[in-house]
């Protein structure tokens, strides 16, 4: 079995200027993390635009992903569907073509409550062959997963891990506690600014999207962490989180929360030489040359330019 | 072109005892409707449980109730999809079955704004060739439509109408206020037990999810108030209002929110004879017996036994 | 013991131009509520600036109103108070001053739950001699009174009523029902412009800070509503309604949502020659001289310059 | 002037049997909070129980710490009301009776927006004679303070830090970045169970309502980070975090969200001795002998009894 664990970002989906998936953009982007050390991806997340994908593009996305990682990286796979039965359609789908472990929300649109997310997380890992992730990103699911929950699962191996995007510092380190003893159970951070405080509380890596423009930075705190040399995981934190504000370039009300973000990041790697275009998928809209300009400071500020 | 109005009620989706779609009992349940006098129906709402269902359900659902509606009353199609392009797919394979229009909601899971469900709605319009209404629910997308939006849209004609179950009765009004001189838009109301007050304020008619139950009972209240006996109207919503209660039959805690309101109109049609089994989608667990005995009690007081 | 029914605005606190309380602006605003045919005013609500308001300004203001209302008209007083304990000693020396009724809200800035509002309210209920009103105003204390609450107090006499500012029309129509047997108990709706859909569902009454604005007007739905006259109250409601819009006309932005709806009340008011100065509590701004054109154009479209 | 830095635990209120405040008490948990170690107490916080406190109580709340505290550490004081005039006369009260700071959060009952709570927080920084910090705490007020309006007025020495209480982790490093080049402005986590992290990412200290449990415990997590010894740390931080879970000690639904808390520590502060009843302010409901009986066992395991 794969162990997962330290630096998987979540894949942006690059798209070309008349936008289409950029298949040639997507590997070169994958090459671009590979190179900078990650230990794994993670593929049709919330960073890959995976709520405004067609079945057909996300089939395209992970199978060009898998291709351009080559073996070299562990892949994993977003399953973002409404319930558990279209997540099982989904996952068959997708599994079909490839994937090392697949990573599940709870139910969305839906009003579920803590035991229909067990029944749901139950029942996918009953389906597929893989190992299932939880990821808890109330943001987009409004429900947060309970922790009880998740800690049952963990002990009875029905989930590998969890990937951790709900902003509740606490709960992740109450996560953290009550699954230390497990050995092959892995928690990830999903939030980028504080990854040496969740590495110093326990944590197995770090799912960040913005690791996408600067995969190497967040290594080196994965490695800093590892090594026990806090002070220089917390300093490369601090260096890191600046180019975090590459996500409030967008002029304030101007494109919605979701494209500021993302386009921050699909900015960043098109004036970095990465990809070739910043578009976005509809109906969001791509960050503009005013726009761009600020993430070029940020960006280069951070010596990455 | 159809002309929308009266009580169009969301359909249930009944299930056999062994989880499999119910092709008779939803058939009946048709019956029941149009022999109740209602207007129209809505398939592949949120009542009718379309976030549990799979793409091969829906398509089995929707086909099943054009078939039992048999041209007596127009049927509406949920579009129930994350955003604009996933919207589009699911359109065309569900118009290709067939529909007089389409419902579609903001786009869920994503993190958008005002300017993006403007844009989603314009396109899902342009694509399609039946109306579209437009479905405000933000207890499920937890995003309210904007109201200056659905305003421009209506007075344009890209959107037909509006089913509201915001819950925003002070949106609902000056929805209905600035959409008044527009012949051919219809504001319906999502809500079982203020649509006295609705169609009081110009609503052209309800949505009830509740009227799978007593739609007769929705039939008396729309036309009492087309006759302009408010007072008949007002009665009626009481005696009503009281059936609501199955809705909150089930024991508080034990199943969650989205089981307990469908699992109280299934159970209740179970009791009436109507439909076979109140088996729910997974993962929502059906009303035991002690809860269906409260539900009897109910609908036995609103004289449906 | 005072009937409390019809329409009760909540009192505006005018400021002189320089941010003192204007007593005579004030009796001005008491003379036009009871000019326009008002059944109570309500003083120290929300929409009195109540929470901005220093104990010293609190008392100024109760004791100005009741000498204003002069006994012609019952008034309600708002006790706005974190707590129990503090509830109290702000009912103590506020209805030493007078007051025909208290009206009080859940606990805020505190965690409670259903039974310590419960606690909370029969507290103040037994320690009062007037009647207790429940507020219940979510979008400020962030905590919905519970209905099974609500209808027990009521059952048992210990509230007289509910004043319902929280925008769940689905609960305000589920109260109404369950306390249509109680003859001595009073719903009032807080929200200006579905106020001809309350009344047929039950309402004893409208509480609108709008009726500052426009008592007679509501004073006249009432009356329609009273003699059974649906559609004249409709139409009314839907000018007034039409003359709300004077809380969207600060600059998107520009000012807090709190400043923009009181800011237009008080502008229309000094448009109209009530009072002097259209001067809100610190810390909000008043409306500018742009916003205030556009108050002057909807008052005047709506009749009353 | 006064630095403030290292281990502030928000003084709980004890309260006799009978409910009074018990100054024996709180005198005995200041001498326990010395003897642990700590850097200073925050009077009339949060966990202070503050917002059910009479204006009474409260003077006798800080009269009794300041006498207790003798000079030994600092004394932080809450200022807890409505909105600037309010806190302005508030803090007038408390100051005159003593205090180093004041603590203030944002408006709350209001409707407030960024400017209004900037104005807030310049209005009362020049009212009072002492430092101000700001207290974000939007789970209780209902607004997270604005990042651009905290760094500003950290840059011109308006407010002297901040206590974040926001759960908002990646705000909170953030706010530590932006204003890590101010040698005299100190940002304090409030959050009980990250507080390695927190000193990591360059926290000035500590503000944990444990602290009143375990106040030894904390200058432990404190002590290690400033020596660098980041694993001891994390690990004191660990046990820390375990005795926590007497937060969780009431059964689910029998006592309030606040009483719970609250009421965990006071029954642990009881079961060691300190304090001499585990009385709750009303209307929260003290912790019952099966709950306390959990607690013993917790703060057993921490080693505490």
């Amino acid at each position: 079995m794969t162990d997962f664990h330290g630096i998987i970002p979540p894949l942006l989906t690059p798209r070309t200027a008349h936008g289409e998936i950029d298949r040639a953009g997507l590997a070169a982007l994958v090459d671009h993390l590979v190179a900078g050390g990650v230990h794994g991806i993670f593929v049709l997340g919330s960073s890959g635009e995976v709520p405004y994908l067609t079945n057909a593009e996300r089939d395209l996305v992970l199978s060009s992903a898998i291709e351009a990682a080559a073996g070299r990286v562990p892949v994993l796979v977003g399953v973002s569907e409404q319930t558990t039965t279209r997540v099982l359609d989904e996952a068959d789908r997708l599994l079909a073509i490839g994937g090392d472990a697949v990573v599940v929300t709870t139910p969305f649109y839906a009003l579920s409550d803590a035991a229909e997310v067990e029944r749901h997380l139950r029942a996918i890992a009953a389906h597929v062959s893989v190992p299932v992730f939880a990821y808890d990103v109330p943001v987009r699911t409004h429900m947060k997963m309970p922790l009880d929950v998740l800690v049952r699962l963990a002990e009875e191996g029905v989930i590998a891990g969890v990937k951790d995007s709900s902003g509740d510092d606490v709960g992740f380190r109450r996560l953290l506690l009550a699954t230390k003893h497990l050995e092959n159970f892995a928690v990830f951070t999903g939030h980028e600014v504080v990854t040496d405080g969740a590495m110093l509380g326990g944590a197995a890596g770090i799912v960040p999207g913005l690791g996408n423009v600067d995969p190497a930075g967040y290594v080196r705190i994965y490695d800093a962490a590892k090594a026990g040399d806090w002070q220089a995981a917390a300093a490369e934190q601090d260096r890191v989180a600046a180019l975090f504000d590459i996500t409030g370039a967008a002029t304030p009300g101007r494109v919605s929360a979701g494209a500021a973000g993302l386009g921050g990041f699909k900015t960043a790697l098109q004036l970095m030489g990465v990809i070739g275009s910043n578009r976005m998928a509809e109906p969001m809209e791509a960050l503009n040359a005013e726009e761009a300009e600020r993430v070029r400071e940020i960006v280069a500020a951070a010596g990455l330019l």
